[in-house]
């Protein structure tokens, strides 16, 4: 039994997200298509945890097994030559037997981009969230940092497809990085997992905030509470990109 | 008599183009059929130049002239409303009867992306020219000094679609600069004016030349020859912006 890691960037744009599902095309979908074309084979591609429609990845990673070793560097060119565009396979390496994309990651990256001008950039539409009312990024900022540490974010999670929130809802986020670029600003979130829209969920909250309707300690009281319906609304899936996923290396 | 300019940005993917046309949807025809619906006018808007389909804009100007003096400020949040996302109007603003955006420009300003990786990038399949094959960037950028300056482009442009290359194909390259950017480069044009097709002819030249195929001398043959059939051919129009265009300040 070989072990394949591979690393996938998509524009989710067009897509209805990662995972297979009978409504629409899912980049899972469209990558496991190309792969029994070219293998000759089906094979089931499992990602380090499914992204929503529109939300966008620079590094999702995946995993597939198969009994007979695979030339990786003809696979990943046949593979670039058969998907469309906006799904590209960066990176294609055998790992260790007991490498799992879902299960194994120590900690995963979000990148969250928004566009502060008055007038919507054309070419951002499908990249970042316009948000055109005044908000405060100092108070943003500040803000951020209750989210940092241990916490129990059962108030920042939606209940998932199978219809219930994870049945361990803390997590631990590592960083809330809050950095300039033109523009607008780019919120990096990284800890060791993600609740269901957590990373949407917190930047609406944190974008509520800032423009004045809740304060600190609404957002206090938030974590208190336990409950998804005190915070704040998500924000758009589009703004969204998973940047990285992070593995221990006796897996690799 | 009141004239007023406008300044447009526009992703080109989804249209045939600037200027209206019988075979599909011009940028030109949404912003006019917009006008159509405020101001209960038909209005004629002329640009700069046209674009062609799949070519993008961060700063094309236009001019409408119309018999009553127009809010300016309710006009532009009327249109940014009304327009689809990939069109934005970033200014609106009355000039001197005499200002003519197709014929009063000094100059123009053009980039070219292209993106050099190995593996294409999902996020700039619509804005840059992936160029797969290996390139001397030393030879791009030496090559790129024969064009600037006073010369007959004949060898760099194409008939318009009224059948013939302008009258005169003089024109004043005031600088070509090859600008390093993550992943590739960015190729800037400043021009008293361009032919129909000229950027992307000479884009495809210079990478045709960087590729090995032309020698510089081959080049300097081009221009002498004075054929279109000659020189390179055209590089792909998604990887050019119309980004500034710049008129005398007599007429604004």
């Amino acid at each position: 039994m070989h072990t394949y890691k591979l690393s996938i960037a998509y524009d989710g744009t067009n897509y209805h997200g990662w995972q297979i599902q009978p409504n629409g095309v899912s980049i899972q979908e469209v990558i496991q298509k190309a792969m029994h074309v070219i293998l000759r084979n089906e094979i089931t591609i499992i990602a380090s945890g499914r992204t929503d429609a529109g939300v966008h990845a620079r590094g999702q990673v995946a995993h597939f097994r198969v009994n007979d070793p695979i030339d990786v560097y003809r696979l990943m060119g046949s593979l670039n030559a058969m998907l469309p565009a906006d799904i590209r396979i960066n990176n294609i390496v055998e790992v260790s037997p007991n490498f799992h994309a879902q299960y194994s990651p120590k900690g995963k990256t979000y990148h969250y981009h928004i566009h502060l001008e008055l007038i919507a950039d054309p070419f951002h539409r499908l990249y970042r969230f316009h948000v055109r009312e005044k908000i405060d990024v100092n108070i943003l900022k500040e803000c951020s940092k209750l989210f940092v540490g241990t916490h129990d974010f059962t108030s920042f999670a939606n209940e998932s497809h199978q219809g219930s929130v994870s049945k361990d809802p803390v997590r631990t986020l590592f960083r809330l990085d809050v950095v300039d670029q033109p523009g607008g600003i780019r919120l990096e979130f990284e800890a060791n997992g993600f609740l269901y829209k957590m990373v949407r969920n917190i930047v609406g909250t944190l974008l509520e905030t800032a423009a004045g309707k809740y304060s600190i300690e609404d957002v206090k009281a938030m974590f208190a509470a336990k409950d998804r319906k005190k915070a704040g609304k998500a924000a758009p899936p589009h703004g969204l990109f998973l940047v990285h996923v992070n593995y221990p290396t006796d897996v690799m």
